[in-house]
């Protein structure tokens, strides 16, 4: 039916999008129609207000599917038809919505930047409707990808420079959640898919060998090894776990590597450990393995692994050299959502910004008002130091001294010395309805993870009770939060 | 772009499905192909070994969309394309894909059946290269669906048949993740959705009205309510929370429902509470709206809710009569995947199948073997008796005294008394690469759903620690397993 070349751009455009999103969203849109706000310029954060679980920083992820989808959203005539058929809508709304493109300004940090909570990730300013409009897919792309592209962060921390490949698709919550979700387990850092259509839409590396049912489907283990590894020698990995690993499993991989070895098949001895106690099969195998003289055997362990049991099974010296994961990574299993929002910050008045601000009984919640931007500081090795929400047109010092006021308490002021650089973190990336970042190789996003991670201070990449990487509003910023939370604006 | 009508098929067709599998998925069946066991004919079980946490059953879903999938599975040839780019597949099996259509036969329970730890759900027999094509694509519909739909029915529960509504698609894993979780909710008894694409799709009753940014993009919280409600009378649930509920929200709320009844409009007073304390605020909401006069408001509440906090919130006698349930619905957050297997269970040789099963040193694990029939048994009122796992060409009894075996010891003997009728859970969905069964509307697997968990006791339905539901072997079936455990046959 498709025979075009692939590309993100068609796998996230399938069907039209327009109506991805919720109900009210539409209803909203339609009584600011009613009411002539259609040209209401506002201002919305993207932000979350908390880490996953134990995580000192996450991976921001999810940007170019977004990008994509803002550059094509149009309704369609199916569209309007069935919304015309829930009998809520008018006549003039569901014209407008025919004609509707949206002409919005985002910015962004890129994608593989690592942030922080409170921190405006994304911007969105224009049109209230508009605005409106794309809240839900904007959450659903972002809060998906980063939570997947900080889990696989934490997972390839664990394994320590070990190559960690991710193999969820079959636990994945659709396609979707396989296809973008391994896209984000590779910007976090993991080192390739069993995903062969992400392998193929973003260019991911792709591998795998067999299952169980190659074994079973021949009359002998080691038939279905020595199959197996004629005719894939460069790509053989034997699974040995269908039987038995150590009575059965191992000794079958052993002798089919010597009879390739024998006819002079140059197959790097490899197996993978899919059940049993993997620390202690690791080290039988590679005794038995070293000790029928195969040097440095490659031994590849899956089987309900995250970054606890990975950094256990390191400490406990298993000789394990790969790491398949699968559910816990691709379904962030200890807390599969983040809670990303998407909320007004400012209503443009005339010619002027007027901020808001949600109030919450909880002062924590309440939001940061006004339009904002946002700057990382880095001390003189290069580490960054902290990071600093400010208004949006408020000059800030580019290095040296840096005051300012706590989020939480933002009559209480905050000092920072020495910071040697700093670096906007917000680029326009839509500006106007025209998209001014194209899509990029995700490449690109995952070594700037890389090196960002790299660069971060160990501190925060503990895997239990991080350290809290410092953010802290201007002092212009903190007194507005400071006087809208004492009631003086707005209602 | 797409302006043809939609439909779950296009939905689940965009981009050609054929590659969103796992890479060794492929090896095996070039591996097969090049072994000349292109034929070889072979019967593959799905099924999972356990239940979701605290569930005493599952609600079987998914399988409308894995037939779409099925119907339309062909390589394009920009698949063939990436493949070969691969450099491992050579050139007689990238043409064998080209022309690649599956002719397997699927045996399926329908959509909302109830189902159990390792019954047989779905059953798919054909050329082994086939069967192992699909295994990816089909675990990935069919534990995600099956999960969400579980889920869903037991927080319908604890709503105890006050409407359950689903929020979820901002914390959605991906577009997927929020269109088939949509599907899926609703099948396992949600009543309507806030996904308007998935209504679209599938039909499903949408709702929704205002965000908190309605309210924060009008001078005053009363000017929002008053514009909203006058625009849609009809479909005006008020969210009192952006400032305070109990001191802005809620009169504000009550004097515009008396604005608009003194004008005769005949609005309906309802409102939606999504922070604080829902228990203590909806009592509150619930007086203050009653003392102005309108007899029975309804009143919604959201914000992080599931099945557990539900049924507190009404053992406290919550004045809450609707339920708004996003995150921890579409994501089941308390363990959000579903181990759902693909296991090889029965190799064609000649004119018979001999029966296979991955020994596990895990009794409970390992896989019960062979072609199987899979039959439910009634008492009397028509209760659910026990689930009976057969060899799909025995006879087994109708009604009566029925005898087996366990599970787990096969060699133990199970009886049941009184069975007063039974039903043959397995139907051909799809036969010989044909599909039999039609693309249905979602409400019947609904109506299913409804159906079997009234019926269903209700020591299966507690939210914890529900009875085990009984689903054992036929003595055939069991002691063949007892003598494949025992190491007869087959290694």
């Amino acid at each position: 039916m498709n025979s075009n070349r692939p590309g993100p751009d068609r796998w996230f455009q399938r069907e039209g999008l327009a109506l991805l999103t919720d109900f009210y969203e539409l209803t909203m849109m339609a009584g600011y129609f009613k009411y002539d706000r259609l040209h209401q310029q506002v201002c919305f954060d993207y932000f979350f207000r908390a880490l996953p679980p134990h995580a000192g920083f996450a991976v921001f992820a999810g940007l170019d599917p977004l990008l994509d989808y803002l550059e094509h959203l149009r309704f369609e005539a199916d569209d309007i038809d069935y919304l015309r058929g829930l009998g809520i809508f008018d006549d003039n709304f569901l014209e407008f919505l025919r004609g509707f493109k949206p002409h919005l300004t985002v910015r962004s940090v890129p994608e593989g930047t690592l942030v922080f909570p409170f921190e405006p990730v994304v911007q969105v300013e224009g049109d209230i409707l508009e605005a409106q409009l794309i809240e839900t897919a904007l959450l659903n792309f972002l809060n998906y990808q980063t939570l997947i592209a900080t889990k696989s962060a934490r997972i390839c921390s664990a394994a320590n420079g070990e190559p960690v490949m991710e193999f969820g698709l079959r636990r994945a919550h659709g396609p979707d959640g396989g296809v973008s979700g391994s896209r984000a387990a590779y910007i976090g850092g993991c080192a390739v898919t069993s995903n062969v259509l992400a392998g193929k839409i973003y260019g991911i590396p792709v591998s795998g060998t067999h299952a169980h049912s190659w074994v079973m489907g021949f009359d002998s283990e080691l038939e279905a090894f020595r199959a197996f590894a004629r005719h894939y020698p460069k790509k053989c990995v034997l699974l040995v776990d269908t039987y038995d690993s150590v009575t059965s499993g191992i000794p079958n991989a052993i002798q089919v590597f010597r009879e390739l070895h024998a006819e002079g098949v140059p197959v790097r001895p490899a197996i993978r450990l899919d059940s049993g106690d993997l620390s202690k099969l690791s080290k039988i195998a590679h005794r038995m393995m070293t000790e029928a003289g195969f040097e440095n055997p490659l031994i590849v362990a899956s089987n309900d692994l995250d970054e606890d049991l990975i950094a256990d099974l390191k400490r406990q010296g298993a000789k394990i050299n790969a790491w398949g994961v699968g559910t816990h990574l691709i379904t962030a299993s200890d807390a599969p959502a983040l809670g990303g929002v998407y909320k007004l910050v400012a209503v443009r008045e005339g010619d002027a910004w007027r901020s808001r601000m949600k109030i919450s009984s909880n002062v924590e919640k309440a939001t940061d008002p006004g339009c904002k931007q946002l700057i990382r500081y880095y001390d003189a090795e290069g580490h960054p130091l902290c990071d600093l929400m400010a208004l949006a047109d408020e000059a800030c010092p580019a290095s040296g001294s840096l005051g300012g006021r706590s989020r939480v308490f933002p009559h209480q002021h905050v000092h920072v010395q020495g910071a040697a650089s700093s670096q906007l973190l917000l680029e326009t990336v839509f500006d106007k309805g025209k998209r001014r970042l194209p899509s990029q190789p995700i490449d690109i996003a995952r070594s700037r993870a890389q090196a960002q991670k790299e660069a971060l201070a160990e501190e925060y990449k503990r895997l239990r009770n991080p350290e809290i990487y410092r953010v802290f509003l201007s002092d212009a910023l903190g007194s507005m939060k400071d006087r809208m939370l004492g009631g003086i604006e707005p209602m």
